[in-house]
């Protein structure tokens, strides 16, 4: 797709400043732009790059004046971030629009009540009593469980795998091998020492514009539901078990996991790799660096680091110790030596 | 499904007390009990729900007398939580048993052998010389590669991948995602520092009555075999390289890894993303704690914790002093200042 | 397939002491050898095994002289070990081999461009304009995006996915379940507490000879690419974030994750559960043990340890002490009280 420095400027609402009739059908970071490409200019501290930059048209902010001359043509707008992002957005919204209608060979079954304007990718598969919303996009390869229900605009990506029974929100994006619904990890021990299996009967519950990364797994509940709530984004690789919940507009990074029953509050952070152990709760705005390992309950607005993890502050204070920790025991022993030699003389006083 | 009161007690061998003719279709959990749903009280501490119970039939033990009315049906069992379960597996398994039969388009080679009141989902891929026992249940968009063989009653959820020669026993699980016998991590590094494959042309077997994870990977040996032994549960997103061996009745919490060549023994814990060393020898009845590290060899009945790990005592220990760490130091600090006033009066004296 | 002890002899262009008429169908450890099989003897630490071994073909070191009998057929060649892996790599190629030509049912837009003696798999999905090269294997259910590109002889697993303009090099191996352009992890907070995606529109870019283990997974960049350079071996469940970059020859253990926009260089090693923060610069040559956590930039050549690491002869200082942290406050204890007594004697005096 082939865009022109006018209409782009008219799309935005924004002026053209040089050659209106210069196209682009990419985009490029300003330092790294070719010719042929749409960059944008934001903050002051790169004005540098547009001098030299070879992007044939940059996006700049309305109080921007170049100092030097500018091969590219300029189009200038209130928010030059803003207007790239939204280009951006537009972009991809009218590739993925590509993406319509039921590829053959597929598999939905006779039961499934299917909303308008859907696609559904060639070797998916739509098991009995699904419900799917408008605008619905299910890539190839996918597979959607018994009575499981999608909201409107919903996107799965290739491979995902939805259990039977889950309800996933509108404007979720599931990416492409994440796990929803697979069996909690729930045994009884019994007294030959093996382990009998508790049988995992709920679901897991997607609220609306959950964003689930690459090969994360969520697992249902044993009964009731597990809880992604309204807003929250999961990263890669991330593990959350069976009757956990996750509150609203939550963002966990890769790697991360949650254990059975926990509860995580609204508008936390958690870093990569975090583990939290199970039948936990942790509160709102909670903070929680990489690697982390949470053994007890978190109050609101705490940050927490280490393994097992303490306050941020007490968590430097005691990592930069730690650090010295060779010249904390030499003084040490310096000081028993000190101590030996002064009882030594008391004995001989 | 619908089921009567007195259908459910007959079938439990159960005492119905209240409306034999109510009918349940759904389960909940006793607090959380609505009309139309089956519930069970075992522990007498959750008593007082019963009476604020909506659910219409609740299980109890036989020697349950209410204090006050309720509402519900109740049926009197021996054990009412084991009759709860015992009514989910049946419940699971009726529910599984829908699924039968070879759903088209699929891909069965012409040199598989397949058992009895198998099912196999569209879009799945059994290659060459496969052998399926009977029952078996091979989900949409699973790969089974070449001379793979599978007991009876064994359930491959959809997206499971098993590459060539594995063996899987019977009445084992694997859930969505899982790889089963990808090449094993082996390099040789060459003189320009880059580095040849070695090639990993083994296999994984998992013996009967293994439950794997979502998305978790076990990689095939480089020669012989990586073996999962009988009654092994491991969680999701764990990995499992090349050579190792799982003992008996093993549980394993998710996102672990232990790397090549160690062998874990039987009746074993591991936690949330413990990572074991490669060449170690861990065995019988061990437990380690979330996120430890292990880099020796781990004896018999041993409890480990922390990274590198060491025992839980010495652990809690290490811990309980790790916090006070900033404090430990101040009091070093002020030993020191004691210490050069004491050497200075002494110097005057 | 069986092969004779004279034909393998003559391959390998070794010399063959004892009955050359002998055949063998498998390859076995020496120590494990079963009739029938090929094993080797390269360390004459194992010298043992070989009058043991029931295998019936050993390779062994042209210097190597048996002291006692022994029952194999042996095959002397320069190098026993390196020979032994040739002979597996022909094996597995011959296997591998197998696979060829377009199986039905696939999906293989009209507009993409193929080379000659590939592979495609049933339910495997090439989108439009992809171009694959020449020996390119695409096993079953294998999802490739827009617009990709795939060079000679790579090898794309069971149920790998591929996101739109992805580049994948020659002779590269993706292992089943891996995930390559999945959207990098960008969203930005919105004042109501909510979050906005940033699109990403970028790629990745794996070049030659790259493999990547089972249920990896490679974020695309927001925009340009994250780059895997020539030769990169990657095991399984490693996250890699939006617009990393991946230096020549480096190796990665499993369950390792690199968070956003950092670069690790050449020839470098990293361990099982790594983690390294974002935009952070690891240089070449660097090696970091199993489960380090990385939160500032690595020079050349240094070994780190420890979550946050350090330097591993300090790391080995500071585990030594740690584990000995309750002996180091006891003495503290006692110089406090040996302190107290002789302040009370000064005051005595």
């Amino acid at each position: 797709m082939e865009f022109k420095a006018e209409d782009i400027a008219k799309f935005l609402n924004g002026e053209v400043v040089g050659n209106p009739q210069v196209t682009v059908n990419n985009v490029s970071k300003i330092e790294e732009g070719k010719a042929g490409t749409l960059a944008f200019l934001a903050n002051p501290k790169y004005e540098s790059y547009i001098y030299e930059s070879e992007a044939s048209v940059i996006l700049v902010n309305s109080d921007f004046f170049p100092k030097r001359e500018v091969k590219a043509t300029l189009i200038k707008v209130a928010d030059a971030y803003q207007a790239f992002a939204s280009l951006l957005t537009m972009y991809e919204q009218a590739r993925a629009n590509l993406r319509t209608g039921i590829e053959q060979p597929s598999f939905v079954h006779e039961s499934a009540v299917i909303g308008e304007k859907i696609y559904v990718g060639a070797f998916a598969y739509i098991s009995r009593n699904v419900r799917l919303g408008n605008r619905v996009k299910i890539y190839p390869q996918v597979f959607v469980g018994e009575n499981v229900v999608i909201g409107d605009d919903t996107i799965l990506y290739p491979g995902v795998k939805i259990y039977n029974d889950c309800k996933i929100g509108s404007r979720c994006i599931v990416h492409a091998g994440a796990v929803i619904g697979a069996d909690g990890f729930g045994f009884a021990p019994q007294d030959d020492g093996s382990y009998r299996k508790i049988p995992q009967i709920g679901n897991v519950i997607l609220e609306d514009d959950v964003e689930v990364g690459a090969n994360t797994t969520i697992d249902c509940s044993t009964m009731g539901s597990t809880i992604i709530r309204k807003g929250v984004k999961l990263d890669n690789l991330i593990q959350i078990a069976h009757n956990c919940e996750v509150g609203e507009n939550t963002v966990i990074a890769a790697q991360a996991g949650i254990a059975g029953s926990s509860k995580v509050g609204k508008n936390c952070r958690l870093g990569g790799q975090v583990g939290i152990a199970g039948h936990l709760t942790i509160r709102d705005n909670v903070q929680i660096g990489a690697q982390a390992g949470i053994m007890k309950d978190v109050q609101n607005g705490e940050i927490l680091l280490g393994s097992p993890a303490v306050d941020l502050k007490q968590s430097m204070r005691i990592s930069a110790i730690l650090k010295n920790l060779p010249q904390l025991r030499h003084d040490l022993m310096e000081l028993q030596r000190d101590m030996k030699k002064i009882s030594a003389q008391k004995a001989d006083e």
